[in-house]
């Protein structure tokens, strides 16, 4: 049996101890510096207020300045953070690693560089240090909650060895947590980063739909057709990360669970009403937007292309339109500009 | 303003009077032989029983025995019956229709080969007729209930003649009823055929959490898996027909729509917690189970395929599980077999 880091005590960071424990290792949670109710409460009682679950027998909790205890002997060290903790995670984490104890990041998304393009956070880790540590991630459809009460889940574990994935994969696969493995980093982080902006892209319509019907009435037509045009500029995303075509369907599915996921959708609906932006997050307040700077993020990057002349944005009119309704316009989709 | 004459009054061929309605055409409405008793009470208010709605202003209610009347001036024939009418269509239907009018079909499905190839109905069509007649056909997300009701929907129509497809487009396009054109029929067609196993197949996740749960609580982790499954297979059986790869964007889309328009999706639910077919069935008597049967043929294809050593059953999975429960056997989800 191992035992198991994790950096960052979130939702998913703490949801994967589940198949961790089921598999008799020893999980070791630590908090970031934003997480120390989280970790006071598991240390009390083993109950993790934000995930809402009482945590399995064989988790233990850290505060963050018992880091490197935390980390002796650890076979694996998961990041643990959402895309807000990139930097910290970057900057004040990874110098406090050990060489050699291989790095699993839940962190999605992609940072956009100066010159639109788009790259993952195992990359962006990996240029950060001269440390010898590999760098991996996961991807794939899965929410904490249902990981959590051990739905069946498929995810891709992604990095550059696969014979070091194996091994990885061997700690957590259980019979309903199911793990791939892919050594195509970009074409896997690129595939779930996407489908944060076009979750809130195919949720428009349902709160279309609501303001339509006067009640909570949903419509999948119009969710449909996003879905396809979603899947379709996808796809072309896709390519322009350098990332194979194949995980289209890794994406798909991971746009599939976002749409019912929780807090992009709960914007999405508000927004698909006509709410301006301001009045939607002020109803929202207080709740942890990732889905919203990850679409920002990838709008930026695709706008650099455009103006670069690399891409036209006939190519890509929901997520441009996306971008619009987070610059604060109202939503009208370009439903004549979806070439079926 | 033209006539349109739609044959078959079923749900999907007498939603289309809407848009065409909408655009001030005359939809000439023709029951089937099992259309009697809607034909009947569309001629007496308007009414269409099984759609549940009041069709628009515009549609004429036809006896089949008065099909050459309504057929006198129509600008296109829609071919509005479901897969079970195939034949029927074919061989009683065709012969009655004078050359040089186009067909727009709306039935989905695909019909298997001996050889295992699987090709689009209107393929069947022009190779039942030595008549100077083009078969076109409609592919793409779109439930019946919500074009009645207009609610955006995107979907594709396609045929040999791109020029003619986008005259037959402009009978249609409205604001809520969006239209794209594509000469690759085998891609279209088979993208949406394909759907109606793989949304029996995703509902099975749905019967799967209620089950475990003891009431009607969905999971949506163990529904994506299935969803990215099916995309990962679909793409497959995309390039065995023959389709554009492309397509996949549209059949994901469908699929969606699918897995939340109702019939299949009761009979997923229902295997999905373990019931055998026979009593699901039973549950649900007297549904038109279309599905069933194109997910039947689907398989049927896949298997000669297979026998015919030109596809692996190791990239079919979850189609050849699908089949499985078809032939009686329970549910239990091929997990392991997913390769993420």
């Amino acid at each position: 049996m191992s035992i198991i880091t994790v950096i960052g005590s979130g939702q998913m960071g703490s949801a994967l101890a589940f198949p961790l424990c089921d598999n008799g290792h020893t999980v070791r949670l630590v908090g970031s510096p934003l997480d120390g109710e989280i970790i006071k409460r598991i240390a009390l009682d083993t109950y993790h207020p934000t995930l809402k679950r009482t945590l399995p027998q064989g988790v233990e909790a850290y505060d963050l300045s018992m880091l490197e205890v935390a980390l002796e002997g650890a076979e694996l060290i998961v990041g643990g953070v959402s895309s807000f903790g990139l930097d910290w995670f970057k900057d004040d984490i990874i110098p406090r690693l050990p060489q050699g104890v291989p790095v699993l990041s839940v962190t999605k998304g992609m940072v956009d560089l100066e010159d639109g393009s788009l790259v993952s956070y195992p990359e962006v880790y990996e240029g950060s240090t001269d440390k010898r540590i590999s760098f991996n991630a996961i991807g794939g459809p899965c929410t904490s909650y249902e990981l959590a009460d051990r739905d069946y889940t498929c995810v891709s574990f992604c990095g550059r060895d696969i014979e070091e994935l194996e091994q990885i994969r061997a700690l957590f696969a259980t019979d309903y947590y199911n793990v791939g493995v892919s050594v195509d980093v970009r074409g896997v982080e690129c595939a779930v980063a996407m489908k944060n902006a076009y979750a809130l892209a195919v949720s428009l319509a349902i709160g279309m739909s609501y303001k339509r019907e006067g009640r909570e009435l949903e419509h999948y037509n119009s969710q449909a057709a996003l879905f396809y045009q979603s899947v379709t500029e996808m796809r072309r995303l896709l390519k322009l990360c350098g990332g194979g075509e194949d995980n289209i369907a890794l994406g798909a599915g991971d746009l599939y669970v976002t749409v019912f996921g929780g807090r992009t959708r709960k914007i999405g609906t508000l927004l698909g009403t006509g709410m301006p932006l301001d009045e939607a997050l002020e109803r929202l307040n207080g709740v942890t937007l990732e889905s919203l700077v990850i679409a920002k993020r990838t709008n930026a990057a695709v706008k650099r292309l455009i103006a670069a002349g690399k891409v036209a944005p006939e190519d890509f009119p929901l997520l441009l339109h996306v971008g619009e309704i987070l610059d604060g316009q109202r939503v009208n989709i370009p439903w004549k500009s979806f070439k079926m």
